[in-house]
């Protein structure tokens, strides 16, 4: 960066020195985004195939990259003077009634192959549609008549639309329901549901199709439910004083299109409409091998189920899946500097197709930042040593990529964190409101039911849900083949006397062959779960790999043959391996919107097939048992679970060890602005 | 602080700044450590209550405050313009091969109690005697004449001390297993073991009393294995950039003697010998509430066992209890400025009782610093109100509390990380050395055996080994009358076609009578783990609570009635609750060397005590199982670990909605050095 160089500096928002420099011209990269004109191309494309078509019935629903196939991308990467491959890309449209799939050819300007989608299931919500919907209730007659029985106040009224989900009927019709809230005076709706309305909003012909008022409960008071800043009301606090991360040779990365290079590391980041950021082909650099070798080839957020748990007429379906019916990346927030992401952090922007296909651009998707936490990457103090004290420390460093997506009333953080030692650490950081039910009851000592979720104030009902972070990671440990191996932890019972010893445990390792053997339930049997490459070994001879540290984690807990869990199926097993297939990319299927479950992780599994020496995708499930607290109430602070990517037996030995600690920061002569 | 008000500054080393400030004058407080003048005061009273000892055979085994009665402080706090609960020591000390406990009341310089205690099991060792123990050997003829064989350079062998165990036989002697090393050229003994010399050391005689060599097996080779700096051959890397934090209102905490108040939080943080940081009388300021209320009276790590899985001759024996044997406390490091926290932190100093009862300082025994690690306190963007994009975000910040105890070869952090939100996060850090065993074997190719380990490099196998961090944890929620109750998620099936849903979960509540009943197991049944306060209810009526959020952990694989798992047996769960009883403190027991596991917390809990609406104790175990990789060789890279407790229907809403964000710094005029 250009600040290695100045001595005198002016440290004033950094990032917007960064921004500018991130965006300097590059090659594309195969694996980049669509860029807005590639955007643009793909909606003049895809529109001219319609010749009959008018703005109003041809919608957009999905497009992004259409990946390239795996062997072309890795033998460009071997040679990449050679012509890269092909730019595609996949676009899912609804045009009169029906899902049209198109992977369009960017270079030759043409339509590769088109079809029409006749299965279960409809492609991801769009946003315009959506906002479309909800304003239909404030015209519906019924519904003015409802609200003016409730005593409520039209223009305090918003909607949300709610995914229907599928319970044993073919749903013929691609609907939402609609829900309202009564905002008066806050801005926190999710908090004020006005109950006993369902609604059913069909949305190719947007209208309301499905009225029912069944019973009144009032809306719970908005006093308190604001969260904005110039709303709230002393007492004020805690009260937390300024502070700012000072890198006076700039950040240690760089930014080049799409590619990010720190430290020891290099990998691609891009963002895709369906599930955010991507993470591809990164590779760490050996400094003994003087190389760079592949980790993970390809990783993200495949789908985000949240199960409700609130059987009730109204609530029974909320079942949502936020990646396939809403879009994790359609749902990302522009990132705020000094408050989402630190005063040394880079931002980048994004681009997705508005559902008329033109692009659409999000600021601040993305955030990159070096984080110094105060953590330590290694020591040692010898104290064994006569007459002699040795220290050795190093201060731990470590890169964070940032999402937020905002699905209706919840913000996920998902963060990418990657370590000089070679791991790679997947974070989620849950934050937001609660989705809440209006009740008459105002203590718990009234309650003499089960109403499926906690009393948070008067009238209020905090709902009981899970969360499972699906994550697909095509690790490609030194390459493409690769297989899965459980350390066993075993026991053995010591009887011959040999030892003094009753017992001691030892390890029994156990290749997955197959898909089924590597479903696993975590917290059953104690194992060390690692992806290795079987070619290729170290010097003692040990499998070079990347060891699954698994954080905290939940299972469903919903019946397997219950309706919701069939399409999440997923969610069974907190661990799966699949052998790569470049289809098989989001674990709830292609199409989640009403979807019956059948191409979903768990139903390509069923194929059982061989994992040994493959080329295979580790899949693993964070799962969080949500039951909701007051202190979630009016806005949650953030609860965070995550798990890690270690390397293990990858390097021949640490391969920080040689590390220098960075000198002193020294600043004289600040003048710090009051 | 002193530096709020200055606007030119001189930014270095603001710790040493800080240090100064923190050692202003202050009131003791009843749980402050024992003072350099009490521990010499304590020496002094004991001492003279031998009025024939000679300073040769009375030792100090520990030295600590007696804390005083949970009732007497109390009652105290609750007007602490009374006199405070008088200052007692509790003194261990062998004289004459016999081990005293002493408790000794410093105001009146008078001995409260002297007994000698006769049960199994030996004192935390001492300092002194193990570095006297570690030269018995290089003046032993057998032992130099072993190295002689095996063309061992005597100057170069450093040898180690290693507690004995218990395997069933009485141990009637306090005796030690000592090991060495031939350093050669490294300072990392450890990697260098020298094989099939066992030695046993009689502490209290200081002499060898067996000695055996058995079989050889070649040191391994030294290269590579220094871990300074000032050895390390290029190429270097990967290179790390300056950075440093910069708080031109200084830090957000004030230290007062040992009582730090940061945001809306207080509590007292002491320095114990054998468990290090104390952290007290933890109490959060509610806004609502206009008070500070109590969450934790007490909490500390009470032992930490490391059980090693290799059952042959020479290794057998090695399962430690680095607190009660060695010293949790007494193995503290002082911190590195820079590196073991970061810039902005705050150092204190502790001391402990040497071997002959005279105060050692520990410089830099903790520190306490502001994370600013660029995480998110709570966000929301709204996305759903047509024609208004709102959003709000909070960036995150928390206070670490930190001491590493360097236990021999493994190098132990050990942080206590408070949020605003009223989370505390107990988070350990495992970097340091390996222990390992030397062998024939250059590739595992040839190994046909267990080998207990991994082949780390040539000659050297890494040993299987868990470690068990097990926390004492007295919380006292809103008052000191608490109860344990399982919040256990339960899947309820639908069979009455109320509903379109085949199952949902739901919370079905227990509350834990006995001891019995909060033995927990954690992975087997998804439930909420809450302490709550049943006499003190929220206005909706829900209990006052902090959750245990767990983190991954494990349990320990061996035989109940293997010998090293009795004297573990706190590690069959990984959660108990325990009614408060001032002397289960130590989870293994007071006299851990040699024990025979009757005074473990697994013992204590057999009483089956009732433990509702009491004065409880949760006890918590992280344990790590951990399968050695080349990585961790030469020098482990941190491996991390945790759990945390979190606010549950404690407070009424969100303690944090009212942060006001703080303002960007901006510094104009920094002139950066090179």
């Amino acid at each position: 960066m250009a600040m290695a160089s100045t001595s005198k500096l002016l440290f004033i928002f950094l990032f917007s020195i960064f921004i500018i420099d991130s965006i300097s011209s590059y090659e594309q990269h195969p694996l980049d985004p669509l860029s807005p004109e590639e955007l643009n191309l793909t909606q003049t494309i895809v529109k001219d195939s319609f010749p009959y078509s008018n703005n109003t019935t041809l919608t957009f629903h999905y497009v992004g990259l259409d990946e390239p196939d795996k062997s072309l991308l890795l033998s460009w990467l071997s040679k990449p003077t050679n012509k890269p491959p092909p730019r595609r890309a996949l676009v899912i449209t609804r045009f009169n009634k029906q899902t049209h799939e198109f992977i369009i050819d960017l270079a030759n300007r043409s339509i590769i192959s088109n079809h029409v989608y006749a299965g279960y299931g409809y492609p991801t919500l769009g946003l315009d549609e959506q906002t479309e919907a909800i304003q239909l209730p404030l015209a519906y007659d019924p519904f003015i008549e409802s609200t003016r029985i409730r005593g409520l106040n039209l223009s305090a009224i918003v909607c949300s639309t709610f995914t229907v989900g599928w319970f044993g009927k073919i749903g013929k019709k691609r609907v939402v329901k609609v829900q309202c809230f009564h905002m008066n005076d806050t801005v926190n709706l999710y908090l004020l549901p006005i109950e006993g309305i369902q609604m059913i909003v069909d949305l190719d012909e947007m209208k309301i199709i499905e009225y029912s008022d069944g019973f009144q409960v009032p809306v719970p008071n908005s006093e308190g439910t604001d969260y904005r800043l110039s709303k709230q009301k002393p007492p004020f606090g805690p009260r937390i004083n300024r502070a700012a991360i000072m890198q006076p040779d700039g950040p240690g990365f760089q930014i080049d299109g799409h590619t990010i290079r720190w430290l020891n590391w290099v990998f691609h980041l891009s963002f895709d409409a369906q599930v955010g950021p991507i993470i591809s082909l990164a590779s760490i650099y050996d400094s003994e091998k003087h190389k760079y070798r592949s980790v993970l080839y390809r990783g993200h957020i495949s789908e985000l189920f949240v199960p409700y748990q609130d059987p009730t007429e109204d609530y029974y379906f909320k079942t949502y899946f936020d990646c396939g019916e809403f879009g994790c990346g359609l749902s990302a927030a522009s990132l705020v500097p000094l408050a989402d992401c630190p005063n040394n952090a880079v931002f980048m922007d994004g681009y997705h197709a508005g559902q008329n296909g033109k692009p659409v651009k999000v600021s601040n998707v993305f955030c990159i930042f070096e984080r110094h936490a105060g953590d330590i990457m290694w020591r040692h103090t010898e104290f064994g040593i006569p007459d002699e004290l040795i220290t050795e420390v190093r201060p731990e460093l470590s890169l964070v990529v940032r999402m937020v997506a905002t699905v209706g009333n919840y913000d996920y953080i998902l963060d990418w964190v990657f370590k000089p030692s070679g791991s790679i650490n997947i974070q989620v950081g849950l934050s937001g409101i609660l989705e809440v039910k209006a009740t008459t009851y105002t203590h718990s000592d009234q309650i003499k039911e089960d109403v499926y979720g906690t009393l948070l104030t008067d009238n209020t009902i905090g709902l009981y849900h899970d969360h499972f972070f699906t994550y697909r990671l095509d690790l490609d440990i030194d390459g493409v083949d690769n297989s899965f191996v459980k350390h066993n932890l075993v026991t053995k019972i010591v009887t011959d006397n040999t030892t003094a010893r009753k017992s001691y445990w030892t390890v029994v390792s156990e290749t997955a062959n197959t898909e089924s053997e590597a479903k696993i339930r975590l917290g059953r049997k104690p194992a060390e779960l690692v992806i290795v490459n079987p070619n290729k070994k170290t010097k003692p001879g040990n499998r070079h790999g990347y060891r699954l540290i698994p954080g905290p984690t939940a299972r469903s807990l919903l019946l397997e043959d219950d309706y919701p869990q069939i399409r999440g199926a997923f969610t069974q097993y907190n661990v799966w391996v699949t052998p790569y297939n470049k289809s098989e990319k989001w674990a709830g299927g292609r199409y989640v919107d009403q979807s019956h479950g059948q191409d979903t992780l768990a139903v390509w599994s069923l194929r059982n097939r061989e994992i040994d020496n493959k080329d295979i995708v580790l899949w693993y499930v964070i799962g969080i048992h949500h039951v909701p607290c007051q202190e979630d109430f009016p806005l949650m602070p953030t609860l965070s679970s995550g798990f890690e990517l270690r390397p293990t037996n990858f390097f021949e030995r640490s391969p920080v060890l040689k590390v220098i600690p960075p000198k002193p920061v020294t600043w004289p002569n600040c003048s710090a602005s009051p």
